[in-house]
């Protein structure tokens, strides 16, 4: 019978019968969100937007392809990756690459020079993603940019600190953010007695530091990047540290190093973004990492990227989707995230018991015999008139088990149970779901009983879980 | 000097210089949302899905590209409107065209026979769409579907009950929602002497009354469908009808109708339907009109549409895509809403005085003077950590003047002001913005009043829109 179902939902949809079959697949790289999925996506979402907000952040949103000469030539050897669409006559379009390009174009094109904003959207790349690793050739960005002239490290902490603020909020576990400074690299660089034209390519070897040994960086830069051995051990020695304040005074008595200029003041910069670090309560969460080289196309100050710690998903494994970071380029500071934010959250909710709500449903009307359709639409009118989230079912006499146990797989709280004797007596029947304990509330207080209920049930599992936790 | 900071970005961006230049449009038939525009859809977005989760809706969410056979054959003439993806090697794929067909897709792969989900996303037509109208070539498409096997009219009833209550509660203005049946479609036609194999295309006429006369409509079937001149009155009699359970009765006994099983099993559903809508409280807003022949392609159903009265972007001046739609085909009913809800919505807001915030910050600390970067610092903290919504200036020694035009400009409620002596007192300065009245409140209190004092403007701004309407 479902079969057949399915066969006429075909038909319906114009499908011609015989012609050819109903595909049942999602193209590769993409995949649907279910509504266990939908659930955990949204909550994330949430977190995320309420700490944008929470720091005065306003949104926007730019169509899903662009003119293709708006996205040509910005995305260097990764154009390949950029999805076009079909010459169908009138203009040239690919689906959006990332949302930093779209900003800019919808920035130049509206003459905005300050701005700080939020933009939450699904972006694409003809990639061939590691999807078990949470990644996908759709897949969200959440960007998080000011744009304005300002003065050093004030919008920078304050990324830091929302950063610091959305993982902890995600309770993801442990996390550090790593800093470091463009100019102290190429300052380091050429201190090390890097020439100027190799900055860039020792600089992509130096950005492999968190997925391979030391031992082959060292190989690349001398044998394939004829780097001078002892430049490359000399930079070695840098690229090993990592640390606070303390690492910053020192370097900035180091004897190479300091004579400099670049060098110093990148050094500078990172000395007032530890101290505004502090002065935002979160400098136990940074640390300063000379190691950490990426994103060197087009940044110009402070490099930034938060690394979970102790998690099988470890992001830092993955490519450039897999982290969330942050930079500053000139007068322009971005915090991208990830969609393995999700695949973290959604392992996490498989792994344990808990089952995850897919509605807010939180009464569920229940007839307890034949005859009551009329009664029961009734009283979910009442219920959705006073705002509570109601359901019942659309069947004429539903059986009462199959109602019973509609509430319990799908986590409604309580069930509002109808008879013939509780219709005489202009009762209703509460039952708390969960404990199936019953009352018997008077009509006219059953709002007011459902609403107190309901207040009680959510305080008792926010205990549950924070003594549980 | 903004043109300057512009072509950096541009050569960040990674640009050549010199070659070519920066496109600085959207594709034809989309646009951006700028923040006002942002924060009107997203006060829609939160209404309509507040009210489809007072009805226990899930959601989900699907690709935005299909494997092309996915949507082969299933839009009929529309199909020349699918955006085709190029073929780059790998999949053939197509933009999604309506969200049906991919939860069609999505419950045919899962095998799902019961669901009542929503789905709220971008949908994609090469159509050359009156953008003036709030028509666009991409779109939103806020579907609802109950999917399952029910009693007759259950579920039907309730899509009307939500439909009343998303046009209540978007406050629209007033609005009626049409009521038809397809077998009393079918019944009728075939009362008045129409030839089973003209039901669709005098159907596709009677479509039109909505836009056209009657004598228009008459004239089409006569001279271009070659319809009985005879036929086509008596369908004009029928068509012109509009009521409710009087006009369902005196139907019932209508001599021609009454032979026609078709037409008397359309009439029965009907009258359950309008009992059931009397139940649900919303019997006035339900209008039965013969008129009524939407979506008949692969509907069995009752038709139902929503029509806003008396405002100037009437959408049934629309296409297809400017209403809020409901059918109900076989085991399947949808609720469509489209775009236009929010060029209504803008438009309204545009010829309002009222200023749309695009931010929801609550708080603004402001320096009285310079030097005190460290201390505002330490109050931004202070009240993130707390929760409140709060930004400074990103720069080290703002003029007052500015941070309160700043204020004023965003729509921020408080200013929290401090300087060298509110310092040395320990307290700090709470100033209304839009009164400008100023109070000192100790260092350690700060939190509480700050958050008594939104609850009262906020309680205000409540009494004042309900005094105003």
């Amino acid at each position: 019978d479902e079969v057949a179902k399915l066969l006429e939902l075909k038909a319906q949809l114009g499908d011609d019968p015989g012609k050819g079959k109903f595909v049942l697949k999602c193209p590769k790289g993409t995949k649907d969100y279910n509504p266990e999925q939908m659930s955990i996506r949204e909550g994330a979402f949430k977190t995320i937007i309420s700490c944008f907000k929470r720091h005065g952040a306003e949104t926007i949103d730019t169509p899903v392809f662009e003119l293709r000469e708006t996205l040509k030539g910005k995305y260097g050897e990764d154009s390949k990756l950029i999805y076009d669409l079909q010459d169908q006559g009138g203009e040239l379009l690919s689906l959006r690459y990332d949302l930093t390009v779209p900003f800019a174009r919808y920035l130049a094109m509206n003459k905005i020079t300050n701005i700080k904003r939020y933009h939450i959207a699904k972006v694409y790349r003809r990639d061939n993603p590691a999807m078990t690793r949470g990644r996908f050739r759709e897949f969200y960005q959440c960007d998080f940019d000011i744009a304005g002239q300002y003065d050093a490290m004030i919008p920078d902490a304050e990324c830091v600190k929302l950063v610091v603020e959305i993982l902890t909020k995600l309770e993801l576990g442990d996390f550090v953010v790593k800093v470091n400074h463009r100019k102290l690299l190429d300052g380091m660089f050429a201190a090390c007695g890097v020439p100027d034209d190799k900055f860039r390519t020792i600089c992509s070897s130096v950005d492999k530091l968190d997925k391979t040994f030391w031992d082959d960086v060292r190989s690349e830069m001398i044998d394939e990047k004829k780097l001078d051995p002892a430049a490359a051990d000399r930079i070695g020695t840098y690229v090993k540290l990592k640390g606070g304040l303390d690492l910053i005074e020192a370097l900035l008595t180091d004897e190479d190093l300091k004579k400099q200029k670049a060098a110093v003041e990148g050094l500078e910069d990172l000395k007032l973004l530890l101290k505004y670090c502090d002065l935002f309560g979160i400098l136990d969460k940074v640390s300063f990492d000379l190691s950490l080289a990426r994103g060197l196309d087009y940044y110009t100050g402070v490099i930034y990227e938060a690394v979970l710690q102790g998690f099988a998903h470890n992001p830092s494994a993955g490519s450039d989707e897999g982290e969330c970071q942050c930079r500053q380029c000139g007068w322009w500071w971005k915090i991208r995230w990830s969609g393995w934010v999700f695949s973290i959250l959604e392992s996490r909710a498989n792994s344990s018991n808990v089952k995850t709500r897919t509605t807010d449903t939180e009464v569920f009307v229940v007839s307890a015999h034949n005859g009551l359709l009329e009664a029961r639409m009734k009283l979910c009118n009442e219920l959705w008139d006073a705002d509570i989230k109601t359901e019942q079912s659309y069947k004429k006499n539903p059986k009462s088990l199959s109602q019973f146990q509609y509430c319990e797989s799908s986590g409604i709280p309580i069930a509002v149970i109808i008879g013939s004797s509780e219709l005489e007596k202009n009762i209703v029947k509460l039952r708390i779901v969960e404990t199936r304990e019953e009352v018997e509330v008077p009509r006219e207080k059953m709002v007011d009983e459902i609403r107190s209920t309901l207040a009680r049930l959510s305080q008792q599992k926010t205990q549950n879980n924070a003594s549980g936790s």
